[in-house]
């Protein structure tokens, strides 16, 4: 594990989007991109140089999990992909590889197909979780799996909030690639900002391995870089 | 994983040259090696392209484990590696970084200002261990760490046999580097020949993650190379 | 020869932009960059990206060519450099490696204790040099070395000019890397923008290597990558 | 350029056999090699590690130059090749390119498909040549061409001489990749061995970059290794 520690979330986004680039400029480039408040800034800094950008005509873009919404043709994770970094950075569909409801089943062979992902760029919940894996959803063993929605009340409750607090949208189940699949990965960057992820960033890559804090498992990776602000590095002693 | 199926052990040797080779070609060439009967094949193609090679001055040897033997300058896998490789293949000592009781706790400290090993080279015990890392004695998180030989007696018993079942020359302990060390590793090859570890092979890498079963960690490395003869295969169905 | 056609200026720069961050995102990134107005797009993408940002506190700057200047501290290419590049970067001081009249007889000694440069952004003039290699000055197994202002009157009138048409500011010579020093790079990348240029880039590119045209030694090399907005294109058939 | 002096033929095969070990190992492995005696030890290496080794099976092998023999189905390069290595290593047919009078207009075609050769190991000799490129018969700028045995009465009794001095199966031409197909190799690789290589060793890679000693070209290559014995070393004062 590579620690950054940044001064605040501009440079936090500056150095994700360092790692993300670097990543795109490989020969190859599979890559798995998050959503969210955490890589806003990353975006930012992304988007004007990839835009209509030869160099990068070759990156192929994953969404690593999807929460469909019921009457919508895309979910979630895909809207806000498409909002921060698809449509202001002019990606071409046929670079888009979307995962959904529909097709989570084939998605371990086809990632087997290119050799799994080049790098995988993904933020940290507060109770440990990464993409749709959160404590007691998933085993380190799990890949690309659906996981239902009322799998337990917590569960059920912060997907009714996604969703909108709309129970029409909620979906039966949401799909993610699993512990196994973003491990297979060889890059992880995990960024986090803000005091209230500096207790789980110390416990999750500096406490005991266990799937009930699912990010522990990163203490394996041999490629992991986790680019942290001051708030959120503010409980670590190193 | 890469699973790599060969005919024999000497098909298996050759290959797991290969990538040794590979691993002491790059500028970066920190790599442990293991010692036991299943590299022997290996080791034959490698001492004559390595003796007095100027090419492969630069590399760096661990051992990842040590038993050690009372009144002995050495001990069972630092005399393995020495026979197997270190005297016929003339590496210099500055070359070679010897993990014993002695030091086993500067090991972590020593690796990180490296950058970790580059490359480690494996076998797989029948009951899934690897390294020191036996059921029943490691978790996933433990860095390189000491094993108190009476811990219990399948242990006992195994380290009195492997020390020439003479109880005198026993030691209190042994030492290896931990899970998290050796998955910190660049890349992890990992070689098994013959009939009597074709179940293992199938629990360990297709079966459930559990320390119970130590290699079973291994599924989640995003560069693991699996070599097989035909006979530790035969369990397979892919 | 890798070419990348680019509709314009700000695509030219995108592009050039995104080889010079995978070049500063290597371990090692011993990289020399160009002054002039070409590259002024390039900076632009670059400066925001690269202001303190730990990611690329490794990497170390070379200018390949210096005009000194009578009663000045610096030249003219480190002074274009600082005003691109070094200052809205806040690179530190320390990142940077300074050629000029009194040290370019130590570059190549310098350069040879770090395996010579990693990459090296370029312009093309007019009449095919590069760097200060200019027709009539140059052979292909110069290394760094002086280049005397009087040796011939075009060129007496090019340093004029470039020092401001100012005699008293006139050096006595210049000084810059020579073909075998930037041959040596390992990657090279030549942007060209421009009407004015398309009868050079073609000649230099696609015609006879002679050291009468310089640039036309890229040629040779095996990582050369040249970056043209359409004008500059205008005359190729490809 | 980096210069490797060993003791004896022994270890320069063993230097070229690790070199060219490393270029298979790439997952993009277009490799050119070598016949003649100077690579004799390095086959002798090479063989049984590669022989039957799945690990090696994309690689695909091409011969810089050919001899064709009249009445023969192969020239002369292509027998060496297959005695030399890819028989004894049976190197599957698929894998071998095969350059002859028939396909050498469609050679730099063919090879910028592929992103050009990744890797070539090749001889020097006496008088300056690599692969065909001889003085007075080529330039820098020389793609893969064919060159008329009686272009001059050295070349034609040289090619005379190995056509085992018998007229009848002298070509009117032979064909080669020039210096700007080999110069596009990532990497190069030249061994050279014995008193009688010494002077044209220093002349060639420390003398004047000219046509008129063709491997002078190798001193503009990023990525050059010259592998010298100690007599070939011999007149060098580094």
């Amino acid at each position: 594990m590579k620690v950054i520690r940044c001064r605040d979330k501009a440079e936090v986004g500056k150095a994700a989007c360092a790692y993300t680039l670097q990543a795109m400029m490989q020969p190859d480039a599979h890559i798995a991109i998050t959503g969210g408040s955490t890589p806003k800034e990353m975006y930012e800094y992304l988007v004007p140089l990839v835009c209509d950008n030869p160099a990068f005509s070759h990156v192929q873009y994953y969404n690593f999990d999807e929460i469909p919404q019921v009457g919508e043709h895309e979910g979630l994770t895909m809207q806000a992909l498409r909002s921060l970094f698809f449509t202001p950075a002019n990606i071409d569909e046929k670079q888009i590889h979307i995962l959904n409801e529909k097709n989570y089943m084939e998605c371990e062979a086809a990632l087997a197909a290119v050799g799994y992902l080049d790098y995988v760029v993904l933020g940290l919940g507060k109770d440990g979780h990464f993409c749709g894996n959160l404590p007691h959803t998933c085993t380190f063993d799990d890949d690309t799996h659906a996981v239902a929605c009322d799998l337990n009340p917590t569960l059920y409750n912060r997907i009714k909030f996604l969703s909108g607090s709309d129970e029409n949208k909620m979906p039966d189940a949401y799909v993610t690639m699993g512990p196994r699949t973003i491990m297979r990965s060889k890059q992880i960057v995990m960024i986090v900002n803000g005091k209230a992820k500096a207790e789980i960033v110390k416990r999750a890559l500096w406490g005991e391995i266990t799937a009930e804090c699912p990010s522990s498992i990163f203490q394996l990776h041999p490629n992991f870089i986790l680019i942290l602000d001051a708030e959120a590095a503010s409980e670590l002693t190193l």
